[in-house]
Protein backbone atom coordinates (compact mmCIF):
# COMPACT_ATOMS: atom_id res chain seq x y z
CA UNK A 1 0.00 0.00 0.00
CA UNK A 2 1.65 2.78 -1.42
CA UNK A 3 0.02 6.07 -0.22
CA UNK A 4 1.57 9.58 -1.96
CA UNK A 5 1.29 13.13 -0.20
CA UNK A 6 1.56 15.80 -2.85
CA UNK A 7 3.80 18.73 -1.42
CA UNK A 8 3.86 22.48 -3.03
CA UNK A 9 4.97 25.77 -1.69
CA UNK A 10 2.14 27.25 0.68
CA UNK A 11 0.76 23.57 1.81
CA UNK A 12 -1.27 23.86 4.87
CA UNK A 13 0.68 21.53 7.57
CA UNK A 14 -1.95 19.56 9.40
CA UNK A 15 -4.10 18.86 6.27
CA UNK A 16 -0.94 17.08 5.38
CA UNK A 17 -0.32 15.78 8.71
CA UNK A 18 -3.08 14.50 10.12
CA UNK A 19 -4.26 11.76 6.90
CA UNK A 20 -0.13 10.93 7.36
CA UNK A 21 -0.20 10.11 11.19
CA UNK A 22 -3.39 7.79 10.57
CA UNK A 23 -2.52 6.02 7.02
CA UNK A 24 1.22 5.09 7.68
CA UNK A 25 -0.26 3.13 10.34
CA UNK A 26 -1.63 0.44 7.60
CA UNK A 27 -0.47 -2.55 7.03
CA UNK A 28 2.53 -2.69 5.20
CA UNK A 29 1.68 0.84 4.36
CA UNK A 30 4.43 3.28 2.87
CA UNK A 31 3.92 7.11 2.58
CA UNK A 32 5.58 9.17 0.74
CA UNK A 33 5.92 12.76 0.61
CA UNK A 34 5.94 14.13 -3.22
CA UNK A 35 6.87 17.09 -4.82
CA UNK A 36 7.90 18.73 -8.54
CA UNK A 37 11.11 18.48 -7.03
CA UNK A 38 12.73 16.43 -3.74
CA UNK A 39 14.08 18.62 -1.50
CA UNK A 40 12.36 21.55 1.41
CA UNK A 41 8.68 22.75 0.91
CA UNK A 42 7.83 25.49 3.01
CA UNK A 43 4.31 25.64 4.98
CA UNK A 44 2.09 28.26 4.34
CA UNK A 45 3.08 30.21 7.54
CA UNK A 46 6.83 29.63 6.36
CA UNK A 47 7.84 28.59 9.85
CA UNK A 48 8.07 24.75 8.92
CA UNK A 49 9.71 22.87 6.23
CA UNK A 50 9.31 19.50 5.03
CA UNK A 51 11.14 17.23 3.35
CA UNK A 52 9.74 15.80 0.12
CA UNK A 53 11.45 12.69 -0.61
CA UNK A 54 10.86 11.86 -4.32
CA UNK A 55 9.47 14.12 -7.19
CA UNK A 56 6.28 13.15 -8.59
CA UNK A 57 7.91 11.16 -11.72
CA UNK A 58 9.35 9.09 -9.29
CA UNK A 59 5.81 8.07 -8.03
CA UNK A 60 3.53 7.86 -10.76
CA UNK A 61 1.20 5.03 -9.61
CA UNK A 62 0.51 5.20 -5.93
CA UNK A 63 -2.52 3.58 -4.57
CA UNK A 64 -3.54 6.21 -2.42
CA UNK A 65 -3.38 10.08 -3.94
CA UNK A 66 -3.21 12.73 -1.20
CA UNK A 67 -3.67 16.49 -2.37
CA UNK A 68 -3.80 18.69 0.96
CA UNK A 69 -4.82 22.53 0.64
CA UNK A 70 -3.03 25.49 1.61
CA UNK A 71 -3.07 29.13 0.39
CA UNK A 72 -0.15 27.63 -2.18
CA UNK A 73 -3.12 25.89 -4.31
CA UNK A 74 -3.94 29.22 -5.97
CA UNK A 75 -1.12 28.86 -7.84
CA UNK A 76 -1.73 25.23 -9.07
CA UNK A 77 -5.28 25.60 -10.78
CA UNK A 78 -3.32 25.55 -13.92
CA UNK A 79 -3.82 22.64 -16.15
CA UNK A 80 0.35 22.55 -17.21
CA UNK A 81 0.95 22.62 -13.05
CA UNK A 82 2.79 20.12 -12.44
CA UNK A 83 0.63 18.52 -9.91
CA UNK A 84 -2.09 18.79 -11.87
CA UNK A 85 -1.14 16.59 -14.89
CA UNK A 86 0.03 14.12 -11.55
CA UNK A 87 -2.74 14.00 -10.21
CA UNK A 88 -4.18 13.18 -13.49
CA UNK A 89 -2.30 10.47 -14.55
CA UNK A 90 -2.39 9.18 -11.05
CA UNK A 91 -5.38 8.85 -10.35
CA UNK A 92 -6.13 6.52 -13.64
CA UNK A 93 -4.55 3.45 -11.48
CA UNK A 94 -5.07 4.87 -7.61
CA UNK A 95 -7.15 2.56 -5.76
CA UNK A 96 -8.50 6.00 -3.56
CA UNK A 97 -7.16 9.51 -4.65
CA UNK A 98 -8.27 12.04 -1.80
CA UNK A 99 -8.22 15.49 -0.73
CA UNK A 100 -7.78 18.11 2.32
CA UNK A 101 -9.09 21.17 2.47
CA UNK A 102 -8.40 23.21 -0.89
CA UNK A 103 -6.60 20.06 -2.13
CA UNK A 104 -10.31 19.27 -3.49
CA UNK A 105 -9.39 22.36 -6.21
CA UNK A 106 -6.63 20.61 -7.02
CA UNK A 107 -8.64 17.56 -8.50
CA UNK A 108 -11.20 19.94 -9.94
CA UNK A 109 -8.70 21.31 -11.88
CA UNK A 110 -7.19 17.74 -13.24
CA UNK A 111 -10.72 17.93 -14.30
CA UNK A 112 -11.91 14.83 -11.51
CA UNK A 113 -14.52 16.89 -9.53
CA UNK A 114 -16.87 17.58 -12.91
CA UNK A 115 -20.44 17.28 -11.80
CA UNK A 116 -19.61 15.51 -8.62
CA UNK A 117 -20.43 16.04 -4.71
CA UNK A 118 -17.15 17.38 -3.25
CA UNK A 119 -15.96 19.37 -0.18
CA UNK A 120 -13.36 21.76 0.58
CA UNK A 121 -12.41 24.24 3.66
CA UNK A 122 -15.60 26.59 3.72
CA UNK A 123 -14.25 29.64 2.94
CA UNK A 124 -13.31 28.31 -0.92
CA UNK A 125 -16.84 27.04 -1.68
CA UNK A 126 -17.17 29.13 -4.44
CA UNK A 127 -13.86 28.92 -5.92
CA UNK A 128 -14.77 24.89 -5.55
CA UNK A 129 -18.12 25.70 -7.39
CA UNK A 130 -16.35 27.76 -9.88
CA UNK A 131 -14.34 24.86 -10.91
CA UNK A 132 -16.92 22.38 -12.06
CA UNK A 133 -17.81 20.57 -8.43
CA UNK A 134 -20.66 20.55 -6.34
CA UNK A 135 -19.84 21.77 -2.85
CA UNK A 136 -21.23 20.04 -0.02
CA UNK A 137 -21.02 20.83 3.19
CA UNK A 138 -20.10 17.82 4.92
CA UNK A 139 -16.92 16.55 6.40
CA UNK A 140 -16.21 14.01 4.57
CA UNK A 141 -17.41 13.45 0.75
CA UNK A 142 -17.26 10.14 -0.78
CA UNK A 143 -17.94 9.77 -4.64
CA UNK A 144 -16.59 6.08 -5.41
CA UNK A 145 -13.26 6.41 -5.25
CA UNK A 146 -12.66 10.12 -4.74
CA UNK A 147 -13.03 11.33 -1.06
CA UNK A 148 -12.81 14.83 -0.26
CA UNK A 149 -12.23 16.44 3.15
CA UNK A 150 -13.21 19.63 4.59
CA UNK A 151 -10.75 22.37 6.06
CA UNK A 152 -7.79 21.35 7.55
CA UNK A 153 -8.56 19.26 10.86
CA UNK A 154 -10.91 17.19 8.83
CA UNK A 155 -8.35 14.75 7.10
CA UNK A 156 -7.95 12.88 10.31
CA UNK A 157 -11.85 11.62 9.66
CA UNK A 158 -11.09 11.45 6.58
CA UNK A 159 -7.90 9.19 6.73
CA UNK A 160 -9.65 6.93 9.48
CA UNK A 161 -12.96 6.11 7.01
CA UNK A 162 -10.50 5.28 4.62
CA UNK A 163 -8.84 3.15 6.93
CA UNK A 164 -12.03 1.41 7.24
CA UNK A 165 -12.74 0.93 3.88
CA UNK A 166 -8.86 -0.58 3.35
CA UNK A 167 -8.38 -2.27 7.07
CA UNK A 168 -11.90 -3.00 8.45
CA UNK A 169 -13.90 -1.22 11.28
CA UNK A 170 -11.67 -2.83 14.41
CA UNK A 171 -7.82 -1.77 12.63
CA UNK A 172 -9.29 1.73 12.00
CA UNK A 173 -10.57 1.80 15.70
CA UNK A 174 -6.97 0.37 16.81
CA UNK A 175 -5.36 3.32 14.95
CA UNK A 176 -7.76 5.77 16.21
CA UNK A 177 -6.97 4.39 19.81
CA UNK A 178 -3.23 4.15 19.08
CA UNK A 179 -3.30 8.04 17.93
CA UNK A 180 -5.67 8.76 21.23
CA UNK A 181 -8.51 10.53 18.73
CA UNK A 182 -10.89 11.06 21.12
CA UNK A 183 -11.83 15.00 20.42
CA UNK A 184 -12.51 16.87 23.79
CA UNK A 185 -12.29 20.54 21.63
CA UNK A 186 -13.11 23.41 24.71
CA UNK A 187 -15.67 24.85 22.29
CA UNK A 188 -17.57 24.00 19.68
CA UNK A 189 -17.40 26.11 17.23
CA UNK A 190 -15.85 24.62 14.56
CA UNK A 191 -18.40 24.87 11.51
CA UNK A 192 -19.92 28.23 10.30
CA UNK A 193 -22.68 26.40 10.96
CA UNK A 194 -22.11 26.04 15.01
CA UNK A 195 -19.70 29.37 15.30
CA UNK A 196 -22.32 31.67 13.60
CA UNK A 197 -21.84 34.91 11.57
CA UNK A 198 -20.03 36.79 13.74
CA UNK A 199 -17.24 34.54 14.49
CA UNK A 200 -17.12 33.82 10.94
CA UNK A 201 -16.53 38.12 9.93
CA UNK A 202 -13.60 37.44 13.10
CA UNK A 203 -11.86 34.23 11.20
CA UNK A 204 -11.94 37.00 8.11
CA UNK A 205 -10.66 39.96 9.94
CA UNK A 206 -7.92 37.80 11.71
CA UNK A 207 -7.22 35.87 8.55
CA UNK A 208 -7.02 32.42 9.99
CA UNK A 209 -8.15 30.61 7.75
CA UNK A 210 -5.84 28.67 5.12
CA UNK A 211 -7.01 30.11 2.66
CA UNK A 212 -5.86 33.34 1.90
CA UNK B 1 5.03 35.63 21.34
CA UNK B 2 7.37 33.16 20.06
CA UNK B 3 6.62 29.27 20.24
CA UNK B 4 9.32 27.21 20.21
CA UNK B 5 8.46 23.21 19.67
CA UNK B 6 11.33 21.08 19.93
CA UNK B 7 12.52 18.10 17.54
CA UNK B 8 14.60 15.21 17.43
CA UNK B 9 14.92 11.84 15.75
CA UNK B 10 12.07 9.65 16.04
CA UNK B 11 9.56 12.42 17.08
CA UNK B 12 5.78 11.66 16.21
CA UNK B 13 4.81 14.28 13.65
CA UNK B 14 1.06 14.84 14.82
CA UNK B 15 1.94 15.64 18.04
CA UNK B 16 4.16 18.59 16.68
CA UNK B 17 1.67 19.99 13.69
CA UNK B 18 -1.46 19.67 15.29
CA UNK B 19 -0.40 22.08 18.10
CA UNK B 20 1.54 24.35 15.39
CA UNK B 21 -1.23 24.67 13.30
CA UNK B 22 -3.52 26.21 16.19
CA UNK B 23 -0.53 28.36 17.68
CA UNK B 24 0.56 29.95 14.39
CA UNK B 25 -2.71 31.82 14.37
CA UNK B 26 -2.19 33.17 17.55
CA UNK B 27 -1.45 37.23 17.45
CA UNK B 28 2.45 38.09 16.53
CA UNK B 29 3.28 34.42 16.57
CA UNK B 30 6.32 32.98 15.38
CA UNK B 31 6.74 29.42 15.60
CA UNK B 32 10.15 27.82 15.36
CA UNK B 33 11.13 24.01 15.12
CA UNK B 34 14.25 23.71 17.11
CA UNK B 35 16.41 20.82 17.72
CA UNK B 36 20.09 20.17 19.00
CA UNK B 37 21.50 20.31 15.84
CA UNK B 38 19.47 22.78 12.79
CA UNK B 39 18.92 20.42 9.87
CA UNK B 40 16.74 17.64 9.04
CA UNK B 41 14.72 15.46 11.69
CA UNK B 42 13.16 11.99 10.96
CA UNK B 43 9.69 11.13 12.44
CA UNK B 44 9.08 8.32 14.15
CA UNK B 45 8.17 6.01 10.90
CA UNK B 46 11.41 7.21 8.95
CA UNK B 47 8.51 8.31 6.35
CA UNK B 48 9.05 12.15 7.04
CA UNK B 49 11.70 14.55 7.39
CA UNK B 50 11.33 18.23 8.88
CA UNK B 51 13.49 20.63 9.03
CA UNK B 52 14.61 22.04 12.71
CA UNK B 53 15.42 25.78 11.36
CA UNK B 54 17.01 26.48 14.81
CA UNK B 55 18.69 25.34 17.39
CA UNK B 56 18.02 25.16 21.04
CA UNK B 57 21.21 27.54 21.78
CA UNK B 58 19.35 29.69 19.39
CA UNK B 59 15.80 29.79 20.83
CA UNK B 60 16.97 30.12 25.27
CA UNK B 61 13.95 32.25 25.98
CA UNK B 62 10.39 31.42 24.07
CA UNK B 63 7.65 32.30 25.62
CA UNK B 64 5.74 28.93 24.86
CA UNK B 65 8.03 25.32 24.93
CA UNK B 66 6.32 22.33 23.42
CA UNK B 67 7.89 18.63 23.32
CA UNK B 68 6.09 16.31 20.96
CA UNK B 69 6.59 12.59 21.96
CA UNK B 70 7.00 9.64 20.27
CA UNK B 71 9.54 6.55 20.22
CA UNK B 72 12.33 8.75 20.33
CA UNK B 73 11.91 10.92 23.43
CA UNK B 74 13.02 6.83 25.31
CA UNK B 75 16.86 7.93 24.19
CA UNK B 76 16.26 11.14 26.03
CA UNK B 77 15.48 10.50 29.29
CA UNK B 78 19.07 11.46 30.26
CA UNK B 79 19.80 14.48 32.19
CA UNK B 80 22.83 14.99 30.06
CA UNK B 81 20.56 15.05 27.36
CA UNK B 82 21.09 18.35 24.94
CA UNK B 83 16.79 18.86 24.75
CA UNK B 84 16.35 17.97 28.94
CA UNK B 85 19.30 20.75 29.34
CA UNK B 86 17.15 22.87 27.04
CA UNK B 87 14.10 22.40 28.59
CA UNK B 88 15.02 23.31 32.10
CA UNK B 89 16.61 26.10 31.35
CA UNK B 90 14.05 27.51 28.87
CA UNK B 91 11.04 27.11 31.79
CA UNK B 92 12.94 29.32 34.37
CA UNK B 93 11.31 32.09 31.29
CA UNK B 94 8.41 30.64 29.40
CA UNK B 95 5.30 31.66 29.82
CA UNK B 96 3.95 28.20 29.23
CA UNK B 97 5.39 24.78 29.14
CA UNK B 98 3.86 22.18 27.16
CA UNK B 99 4.06 18.64 26.21
CA UNK B 100 2.07 16.39 23.87
CA UNK B 101 1.80 12.87 24.55
CA UNK B 102 5.50 11.14 25.58
CA UNK B 103 7.08 14.82 25.43
CA UNK B 104 5.99 14.68 29.26
CA UNK B 105 8.43 11.78 30.08
CA UNK B 106 10.98 15.04 28.66
CA UNK B 107 9.64 17.48 30.92
CA UNK B 108 9.32 15.01 33.97
CA UNK B 109 13.28 14.03 33.15
CA UNK B 110 13.82 18.08 33.51
CA UNK B 111 12.22 17.78 36.97
CA UNK B 112 9.44 19.50 36.20
CA UNK B 113 6.62 17.17 37.03
CA UNK B 114 7.63 16.26 40.37
CA UNK B 115 4.67 14.85 42.53
CA UNK B 116 2.56 16.67 39.75
CA UNK B 117 -0.39 15.88 38.06
CA UNK B 118 0.27 15.16 33.95
CA UNK B 119 -0.66 13.43 31.55
CA UNK B 120 0.83 11.68 28.53
CA UNK B 121 -0.01 8.52 25.68
CA UNK B 122 -2.37 5.96 27.55
CA UNK B 123 0.55 3.54 26.63
CA UNK B 124 3.09 5.19 28.46
CA UNK B 125 1.42 6.01 31.85
CA UNK B 126 3.70 3.91 33.96
CA UNK B 127 7.39 5.52 32.38
CA UNK B 128 5.28 9.06 33.19
CA UNK B 129 4.78 7.43 36.83
CA UNK B 130 8.27 6.05 37.26
CA UNK B 131 9.65 9.71 36.31
CA UNK B 132 7.86 11.27 39.61
CA UNK B 133 4.77 12.48 37.75
CA UNK B 134 1.33 11.23 39.34
CA UNK B 135 -0.28 10.12 35.86
CA UNK B 136 -3.95 11.59 35.83
CA UNK B 137 -5.96 9.75 33.11
CA UNK B 138 -7.03 13.58 31.17
CA UNK B 139 -6.72 14.78 27.57
CA UNK B 140 -5.09 18.10 29.10
CA UNK B 141 -3.94 18.36 32.70
CA UNK B 142 -3.29 22.57 33.67
CA UNK B 143 -0.60 22.34 36.50
CA UNK B 144 0.33 26.01 36.64
CA UNK B 145 1.65 27.27 33.82
CA UNK B 146 2.55 23.49 32.51
CA UNK B 147 -0.11 22.04 30.64
CA UNK B 148 0.36 18.28 29.57
CA UNK B 149 -1.63 16.28 26.44
CA UNK B 150 -2.42 12.98 26.21
CA UNK B 151 -1.73 10.58 23.02
CA UNK B 152 -0.65 12.28 19.16
CA UNK B 153 -4.31 14.03 18.20
CA UNK B 154 -4.85 15.47 21.84
CA UNK B 155 -2.45 18.02 21.30
CA UNK B 156 -4.70 20.36 18.83
CA UNK B 157 -6.93 20.15 21.74
CA UNK B 158 -4.52 21.36 24.55
CA UNK B 159 -3.20 24.35 21.93
CA UNK B 160 -7.12 25.72 21.57
CA UNK B 161 -7.00 25.72 25.36
CA UNK B 162 -3.89 27.48 25.55
CA UNK B 163 -5.14 29.95 23.00
CA UNK B 164 -8.12 30.80 24.69
CA UNK B 165 -6.00 31.61 27.93
CA UNK B 166 -3.68 33.60 25.39
CA UNK B 167 -6.20 35.32 23.00
CA UNK B 168 -9.58 34.85 24.53
CA UNK B 169 -12.60 32.50 23.95
CA UNK B 170 -13.63 34.46 20.78
CA UNK B 171 -9.97 34.36 19.28
CA UNK B 172 -9.78 30.92 20.22
CA UNK B 173 -12.99 30.05 19.01
CA UNK B 174 -12.02 31.59 15.98
CA UNK B 175 -8.69 29.43 15.12
CA UNK B 176 -11.01 26.47 15.94
CA UNK B 177 -13.36 27.16 12.82
CA UNK B 178 -10.22 28.74 10.84
CA UNK B 179 -9.05 25.00 11.10
CA UNK B 180 -12.44 23.64 10.86
CA UNK B 181 -12.10 21.64 13.85
CA UNK B 182 -15.59 20.20 14.01
CA UNK B 183 -14.32 16.78 14.81
CA UNK B 184 -16.70 13.33 13.43
CA UNK B 185 -13.99 10.51 13.54
CA UNK B 186 -16.31 7.47 12.27
CA UNK B 187 -15.51 5.55 15.39
CA UNK B 188 -15.49 6.44 19.51
CA UNK B 189 -12.77 4.14 19.73
CA UNK B 190 -10.10 6.93 21.22
CA UNK B 191 -9.56 6.12 24.68
CA UNK B 192 -8.85 2.87 26.25
CA UNK B 193 -12.13 3.22 28.42
CA UNK B 194 -14.30 3.36 25.18
CA UNK B 195 -12.19 1.31 23.41
CA UNK B 196 -12.48 -1.68 25.54
CA UNK B 197 -9.79 -4.08 26.40
CA UNK B 198 -9.83 -6.27 23.09
CA UNK B 199 -8.86 -3.10 21.20
CA UNK B 200 -6.22 -2.03 23.33
CA UNK B 201 -4.43 -5.84 22.77
CA UNK B 202 -4.70 -5.24 19.01
CA UNK B 203 -3.67 -1.84 19.23
CA UNK B 204 -0.40 -3.33 21.14
CA UNK B 205 -0.53 -6.53 18.75
CA UNK B 206 -0.01 -4.60 15.59
CA UNK B 207 2.08 -1.87 17.36
CA UNK B 208 0.35 1.74 16.35
CA UNK B 209 1.16 3.04 19.24
CA UNK B 210 3.52 5.55 18.87
CA UNK B 211 5.41 4.77 22.13
CA UNK B 212 7.39 1.63 20.92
Amino acid sequence: MHIAIAMFDRFTALDAIGPYEVLNRLPDATVTFVAEEAGEIRSDTRMLGIIADATFDDVPEPDIILVPGGGGTRALLDPDAAIVHWVKHAHTTSTWTTSVCTGSLVLAAAGLLDGLDATTHWAASDLLEGLGAHYTAQRVVEQGKIVTAAGVSSGIDMALALAAHIAGDDYARAIQLGIEYDPQPPFDAGSPAKAGPELVALVRAIAVEPTT
